[in-house]
């Protein structure tokens, strides 16, 4: 059979060009699978770890088998990503979140993921800028050092999110996912701006332009996404679908959060943040519309297909890492690359400091008047902090658009700065992520210990005043006192407020058009 | 929104290469689902015509903007077909069959589907050897002549699928299902086969060589497919990955199948008949393996795949029939032209009926002095033959496989024999699918009036006999008789018994190993 094998490989080259790579890839993903599973409940390793070693060890075993060179098919190639794997992670992430926490920590998370990505790209910018030429490691131009910010801003926080848990940690567990999402999006929009700008020009406009062409990606990304959600809603739930089959609502689902996406890629927005939302808007309406067996089919399969392009993902990296060509090609002596790896851990390091801890504080501030529930404390904050150190897909996909022309380069210095975020990626997945289920074990002991030991929270009692502002039904003079009270407590307590009169909104006017729940208050 | 997209069309270029035909089959796919949707209760139209006919309007609109000028996007690239969007839908035909129907017609629906298309291949090669150069269509090679066979004798079913009923008719629809098939899996198996004929030597030896070629691969896809399942079905009741999460289950079993096609592929096996036995094999064992939700899950999930993947490829060939370069390559006359289409319909005609009503009476004859229950009526003769009359999406592939190389001919006579086959599968399945539910409410009227009145079908007494040859824990006397019992009755209705036998070797061996209903006797 392996001989079969082999000499099937040998045979077919130009023949089946896409097959062999994709057996190799199928086979190591049922092995990932099988080894995941039964380290599941092992205290160091989690899912991305074991991708990422199993992709190295495959690398280095293809490696062997070609006697050193290397193998062209496992070049890590940035439009896959982009285009099929990226997808399915962030319109899961949008589809299964907990819309509620999410939305009641919308301002926090936004600080984190925007202003944080500005902070920490800023300061990586600027102490490469300094630090790399005494390093010795010389020819980056001002644009490349802008890419890098940017780059090694985005954070990969699936690893931490497979250590806390929704349900017992639900503040930590909302910020850092949230973050996380936010992130994502933000620093893929953030590099493409910064492509635009004349770097011969720097000054304060510029630093207006990058801001605004940010603002108009973000809310127009995010406008299309809703709008994609809505219409699917709107047709499921006119149309009704589940009457003839359940397949075409399943088909009709993904294949319009798909559309969204590429739209929005199209179009030349952020395709995350767009399919993001997308999965919101579909959770919340389009969901209630299918019927029973979609339901249930509808929250695997996005699981799954989500699943399984993070694996491909993991072991896609662990593959490309061992690339001999681009190492080859690096002309750096031993010791400047190991100070330019230690440069870059230092700064990542550095950078979320800058922007966690007194984001924080500012967050902590703002909400102590009101809502003793959503303060961030300080072991929380460390977790964010660590949280966020991982860097994972997206930060290479980045690299490679900026330092290769179809996944080659000619090139030693961008050579370099794909190995440098090759050995940043894997270092801190590795380091940071060992570490990570230990932190939070010694940080929140309740947490690691068993889910049987988890109390049911204390209700806040600010949670349950309902806002009757747009009750049509009422006199005049009721809704004249409600409002008073209302406006008192929009000032007081201004994210809460806004949630109370977006149900009231949503009951109302959406979830008669666009389909929810039958009895009305249960979700978001 | 409008002009924004075209700008952006227009901008991308080279940038997005894949994202324009990309978006733009999405779309057009939600819309199919749409359409599809409304006019389920149709009279005449159904899904693949449904599909075909917005692919071939979207090919003129798009023609019509790029004002005359090919759209190399669209061109139908057979790699695609046959690695991506052919083995999702033979996957789930495997799962969602009813084994024991098919099992019990196991020999009517090979001898359709293998002697079959061998009589209809032969008549085909040797009418248009006569008849195309009667009519000046000159330049054929004798290659090209045994491929024709080939190609236009590969049947698709889907669409009369879509008016059969499992429950209402079951004997009809597991021949045709069941025979569409194997003749899937022949005709392609057969293709290749005849690729490595020396046909400058054509004798007894050659035609020998076929049939082994054939046979080996027959049973080594076969055995590869029941591996691959098995395999897949004991790594899940033997870790028992519902434990921990559903989703690794589901992406197991995708993936398991997934990697037995292209493995097939890779050692140039039939993957469409690995991946058939393959989901066979899962639904009886692995299926029963998994959590109640997983089952679900699954069940949809590789219908959904397989809906998509049908839709998409009568979407490819409609709007591949207006690539204009191709039609331009032509140098034949219109009348010379109108006389090869009609040639090869009729010749489509003749090779079906010269093959379906003599082996039907063939298994009529077999099985009536023993099983009334599974005579095929002159009616159903017909609607067999008329079902096969369609040529789908793989003759398609076969002929772009045959006659172009990378999606793109130089020459004329191929370009010609493309157009061919593209007006072969648009006539049939638009003239012939069109007349199927007419036809089949003309024939079977009870099908057609209404799911209501169907009755319960009376069981035939024979189907109950269990034949305990087995049973290890009786005297060996009561099992000689036994066995003196079951072996008049082998002769008598040889399939019927070799099922019987199956299911005692299944219930006591196979199901502790593998997995399967905790009730034992319910499914195949």
């Amino acid at each position: 059979m392996a001989a079969a094998v082999l000499q099937a490989v040998a045979n077919l080259g130009n023949d089946h060009e896409q097959v062999v790579p994709i057996t190799l890839f199928v086979a190591v993903l049922c092995l990932c699978l099988v080894v995941g599973h039964l380290l599941e409940e092992s205290r160091w390793v989690n899912e991305s770890i074991t991708a990422i070693i199993i992709g190295c060890v495959t690398g280095f075993i293809i490696l062997l088998i070609s006697r050193g060179k290397s193998s062209r098919i496992l070049r890590f190639n940035e439009e896959l990503f982009f285009i099929y794997l990226l997808p399915p992670i962030i319109f899961n992430a949008g589809f299964q979140v907990k819309k509620k926490k999410f939305f009641q920590n919308f301002l926090t998370i936004m600080l984190f993921g925007v202003v944080g990505v500005f902070i920490s790209a800023s300061i990586i910018t600027v102490g490469s800028w300094w630090l790399f030429p005494l390093l010795s490691f010389k020819g980056l131009t001002p644009r490349d050092y802008l890419a890098m910010g940017t780059i090694f801003s985005s954070t990969d926080t699936v690893c931490t999110l497979q250590v806390l848990h929704q349900e017992e940690t639900p503040l930590l567990y909302s910020l850092v996912f949230g973050e996380g999402v936010v992130n994502d999006a933000t620093s893929v929009v953030l590099f493409n701006a910064i492509q635009k700008i004349d770097v011969n020009r720097l000054d304060s406009r510029t630093v207006l332009r990058v801001v605004g062409d940010f603002l108009y990606l973000f809310t127009s990304s995010t406008a299309l996404g809703i709008s994609a959600g809505l219409l699917t809603s709107y047709c499921l739930k006119s149309l009704y679908f589940g009457r003839h089959s359940s397949v075409r609502e399943i088909s009709l689902m993904a294949l319009m959060a798909y559309l969204s996406y590429i739209l929005a890629e199209l179009l030349r927005l952020s395709g995350i943040l767009t399919v993001f939302f997308c999965g919101i808007v579909m959770s919340h309406y389009a969901w209630h519309n299918v019927t029973e067996n979609s339901r249930i089919t509808t929250r695997y399969v996005f699981a799954m297909l989500s699943f399984i392009a993070e694996t491909f993902i993991f072991l896609y990296v662990g593959m490309d890492s061992l690339d001999i060509e681009m190492w080859k090609m690096t002309k750096l002596s031993f010791g400047t690359l190991i100070g330019v790896y230690g440069a870059l851990i230092f700064l990542i390091l550095l950078g979320r400091a800058a922007f966690v801890f007194p984001l924080s504080t500012l967050c902590n501030y703002m909400s102590k008047r009101t809502d003793r529930s959503s303060i961030v404390t300080l072991k929380h904050q460390v977790i964010i902090w660590w949280a966020g150190l991982i860097r994972g897909a997206v930060s290479v996909a980045l690299a490679f658009k900026q330092y290769t022309y179809s996944g080659i380069t000619g090139d030693p210095i961008n050579a370099t700065m794909i190995t440098n975020t090759i050995v940043v990626v894997l270092f801190s997945t590795l380091v940071f992520g060992f570490l990570t289920k230990p932190l939070v074990r010694y940080l929140l002991p309740h947490v690691a210990n068993s889910k049987a030991s988890v109390l049911p929270k204390p209700r806040s009692p600010n949670e349950d005043i309902t806002l009757p502002l747009i009750s049509l039904e009422e006199s005049t003079t009721t809704n004249l006192l409600r409002a008073k009270d209302s406006l008192s407590m929009l000032i007081g307590r201004p994210v809460h407020t806004i949630h109370s009169y977006w149900r009231k909104f949503d009951d109302a006017y959406m979830r008669p058009i666009f389909g929810g729940p039958n009895n009305g208050h249960s979700a978001c």
